[in-house]
């Protein structure tokens, strides 16, 4: 199997990710125990600049026991023309175990997966989704609450351009949240009820603020960083019409004091952002092994 | 021993290279199995942008239980005007079990070697060798074929540039190949009879078409992709002249539509193209057993 | 406990991984051995190009069996605005066992290491400090002399903005040598009393030059590269002032025949300069020995 999106992935599928992730972030706090891949290669191919996801990535897979083979491809043999298909079958030939997979375009790696025997997990296409970030924010939504049933989660910002968005959005409505989507009425996806921020937030148990470009900021927006946060972002005045219990959420890298006041972003009774990267390599465990896992047999 | 060009290579060695390979291929297709390198470090050292031989060689080295230490050095202390013979000072007082390098300066690999104690590996040097392309190439046509005795290859395209045709017009003869090299009257190298891809790919049982450069195709072509492929390309008609059971091959990456018809790449009845990826992997193996278990005795 | 600066390490740290490291070259110059460190995870993150510093601590962490995970960073989320306090909140969460960080910014590992819960190693920082190379030349003199105590050490070049010489000048006396700083007038940090260069090779017993960026020459000083050998650089003559015995180091990489005589750079009975390579793998393997075992009592 691979894990290209949300909608792919049956909710076995999910609840044993989460559930298992659950278990690597508890016993050990992902700490490399089992080495449950022990021989196996894992190709990590990073068609756009990342350090947390590829790092993630590869942490996951040296705790699992298994070899990663980590490449930014920014400007090798894409940059000669070889169409996405044949790089496909290039690495299908070099038979590896899993190949993880970040793209500008979107659908690139579920091209590439029909190709590759192998499992292919998509590590953020385009626009388009970013399935083991909403499992990971999931993962740690769950830690925190016990439960993702019944929670409101608003996620705000530039909706349009976000996979994380996209992902979050068809996740966690299946395990049961109210998912409130808002942002600037230029940032918003075609087809999406424009609700403003304020609206989104008031009542919310989880906030989770994405990330702005900052050329969106000024060249779309007309604003500066102070006039988004004042019109957009994270205050301590907007998070205090939460529930008086609610977390706040940011996939990173974040730009404090723009999409999210920054004191917010370090309050430990609030904040999940660190648990977020921690669950991170937990819930990529996870998903290894259950791909990985699942194609040995 | 170092693996440096074709002719550095005694009969012996390639014979065991091809053997060798043939088993890791045949056995469990290239996939972990004896640790035969547990322990040992390869420095995988790339001064040229490279995907496919670089996973390959990483690839290789993890399967065989070794670590691959990789880095893209077109930016590194190269820049900063160090000598190569200092360069491979540095590399051999670290003391890694063998290094795959490739380079832009032709015998940029052989001069490293004269200082290394481990091995070196060249993995294309400029326009000079790309000994276990062409190793790979054979361990293919041997797949194939049975046998490359008596067999006649084309190899059409910029000759003159190709490393892959240097190496391949050396190691196939001794394997008791006829090598026919044909291309664009500016692109064959000088003192080699020029020849018409039409009289080269006539009568024969394999053909392997190179890539050519964009640049060359308008600069000194003034030809667009189109015309490259009608007057020098690997048509369906071109093909047609060929063995009845003639076997296609590229080096990669392929530009589709230029130097070979995209639907030929694809046949799977005449197109090697996947097979030579999947032996580079088992032929690197058999190199890296070779020149670190000899290293090692 | 961090490896960030010479300042911050007691005498006995210092001697601990100098005997470690002779142990280290002297029983297997630095080969894998036992695995102290199985199935730990040691992140490599170089802000700055480096080929040398991230090879040497690569291949010092896989000798003792440890992941290494190398990233080079320098177009990655830094672009994107992230404080490095929030990535190091990101490192930190994903728990690797050691963190090893080359950075620009002067003081940037050690802020880093206020956050990281896992031992940091500085592997450079701007102008500031390079403890494992002062360590690695220490070790390097000490094979040679014996004992660091009472030799005379000159260090001559571009001593203001080299991290180099200023965790030299930290580490040598406190082993016991004298240390003589000597440069261009205009490339002496404040403060330190200016010393010809003539003055401070003279009777010494080790001489290290310090590579000089060729920008600096023609901007600050006005000289050409064969200039500054003449005025500045370590030439046979000024060699000759020297004690008889005296050996010549330069941490790499060089510019021969501007801070260095070539054939005084080559000459085996005088130059450690591959010496201290070797020795820089075998003080990495103690330095992450010590800092990680430490970590995990």
């Amino acid at each position: 199997m691979d894990i290209l999106s949300i909608d792919a992935m049956s909710d076995g599928e999910i609840a044993e990710i989460l559930s298992r992730a659950a278990q690597f972030f508890a016993g050990n706090r992902g700490r490399r125990s089992a080495e449950r891949l022990h021989g196996k290669i894992v190709f990590n191919l990073f068609y756009e600049n990342s350090t947390r996801t590829a790092m993630s990535f590869a942490t996951a897979a040296q705790r699992l026991g298994a070899a990663a083979i980590s490449l930014s491809v920014e400007r090798s043999s894409v940059q000669k023309g070889e169409t996405l298909e044949d790089t496909a079958r290039t690495l299908n030939a070099m038979r590896p175990d899993a190949l993880v997979m970040r793209h500008r375009e979107n659908g690139a790696p579920a091209a590439v997966a029909l190709i590759m025997e192998a499992p292919v997990l998509n590590a953020g296409d385009g626009t388009n989704e970013h399935p083991t970030q909403a499992l990971l924010d999931a993962a740690a939504i769950q830690h925190r609450f016990g439960s993702i049933e019944g929670l409101k989660v608003a996620i705000c910002g530039d909706i349009r351009h976000s996979r994380v968005a996209r992902s979050n959005a068809k996740l966690l409505p299946r395990l049961g949240a109210e998912v409130r989507l808002a942002g600037p009425p230029g940032l918003m996806p075609e087809g999406v009820p424009a609700r403003s921020v304020d609206e989104a937030i008031a009542g919310s148990d989880v906030v989770m603020m994405l990330r702005v470009q900052r050329e969106r900021l000024e060249e779309e927006l007309g604003d500066g960083p102070g006039e988004y946060l004042a019109r957009y972002g994270l205050t301590r005045e907007r998070l205090g019409t939460a529930a008086p219990t609610a977390a706040v959420m940011h996939p990173g890298p974040m730009n404090r004091g723009v999409e999210i006041d920054s004191a917010i972003a370090d309050d430990p009774e609030r904040s999940l952002i660190t648990l977020q990267v921690e669950m991170g390599v937990a819930v990529r465990m996870a998903c290894l092994e259950l791909v990985v896992g699942s194609a040995a047999r």
